[in-house]
């Protein structure tokens, strides 16, 4: 499904340019002309079909949310979503976080989220994982000096592995949960694969990181 | 059971004091004399019955193990243990591990072991925590410069709290563990904590630490 071309999807972004931002790489340093406002940056890697991005956006108006979605096929879902939403304060964008500092100025960024990102458990795959150090040093860079990380995920060796990897890079962890659902928390925005994982009875994994 | 008078106590104690050290605090600074070699030190905290450090006491000879268990009538158990085993390698103290500077030189431990230790779920009882930030301190003080701790418990709240308190007085995590039954691992040693809650099916957390 993921992979099956969507040639309507070009087409469908191109209508939505107010949304999904074609050249991104021009908005370097000038996000907040972008969103007319300096609130707040907040960005998620990995943003799927939208669900966590589009709930955040209506729950906190006064912050600005971008999206990274690689896959045209899905971010289209996110598209769809953020625009019945008629949030105005959400962007996405279909690129591949490879490089960040791309995309944003030192310090441009207050937050940044990891939904569930990819595991990539083989060893040999180790520098794919979005936590592995030469991302953190990505994110460190472009993220503000009080700035954190949100990771969630339902897989335990990512999380494991991630909690490792930021230690060794020099974050420091001010919250950690090892079942996130086990309490309500009524703040928490549901991923789609948050919803799925947590029905077939995974614990949630959650931890917040704070930049070197 | 762990609360009952146990008169025979003191004198099974004394009848052992090749293991249970009569008068500890003459002894820091002191310990390889004690010892009689200069293998490293490795201390527990809450030694219980002493299944923990017995099985490490034969499987590492050439690593020296310290108890420290404030119950009377719990630490019996393990004097008993350790008699058994005929190891020369192990001690036991029957004190409040309130201040470990009083027993240990600076940098005079290797590594300490915090097995199963009592959580202190209420928040008003947070200082009492083996893992609160009073107790770092004074792990980072005896403890050689390369350090480490050794945390295992079943209980959730406890090693969450523990992982941002480690954290937030610049520990760092050298492995975690969140389901650590989950592989078997020949190098493990069972406390007795340890095979009553795996048997009943939690998951085992662990984590290694670095000193500061
Ligand atoms: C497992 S899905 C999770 C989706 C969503 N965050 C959720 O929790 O439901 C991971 C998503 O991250 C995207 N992704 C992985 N690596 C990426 C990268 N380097 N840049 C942009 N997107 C990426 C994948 O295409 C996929 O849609
Ligand atoms: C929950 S039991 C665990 C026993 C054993 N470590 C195990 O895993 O089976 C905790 C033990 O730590 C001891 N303890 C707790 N705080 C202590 C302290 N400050 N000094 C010495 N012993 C302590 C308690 O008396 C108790 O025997």
């Amino acid at each position: 499904m993921r992979l099956r071309n969507k040639p309507w999807a070009d087409d469908y972004m191109n209508e939505n340019s107010h949304i999904v931002i074609a050249d991104p790489f021009s908005k370097k340093g000038k996000w907040a002309t972008e969103f007319e406002n300096d609130h707040p940056i907040h960005i998620e890697i990995g943003t799927g079909k939208g669900q966590f991005i589009t709930g955040m956006s209506k729950k906190n108006p006064n912050t600005n949310f971008i999206g990274i979605e690689r896959v045209k096929s899905v971010i289209v879902g996110a598209v769809k979503k953020v625009k019945e939403a008629e949030v105005a304060n959400t962007r996405l964008l279909n690129e591949d976080a490879d490089d960040l500092r791309e995309l944003f100025e030192e310090s441009e960024v207050e937050q940044i989220y990891l939904n569930f990102s990819d595991p990539w458990p083989k060893a040999r795959h180790e520098k794919r994982r979005l936590t592995f150090k030469t991302f953190l040093e990505q994110y460190q860079s472009i993220l503000k000096p009080d700035g954190t990380i949100v990771m969630k995920t339902d897989n335990r060796q990512l999380f494991e592995y991630s909690l490792v990897s930021f230690s060794q890079a020099g974050w420091t962890l001010e919250e950690v949960s090892l079942n996130l659902h086990d309490l309500e928390d009524p703040t928490n925005v549901m991923t789609e694969y948050e919803g799925k994982f947590s029905e077939q009875g995974h614990p949630i994994y959650r931890c917040v990181v704070r930049v070197p």
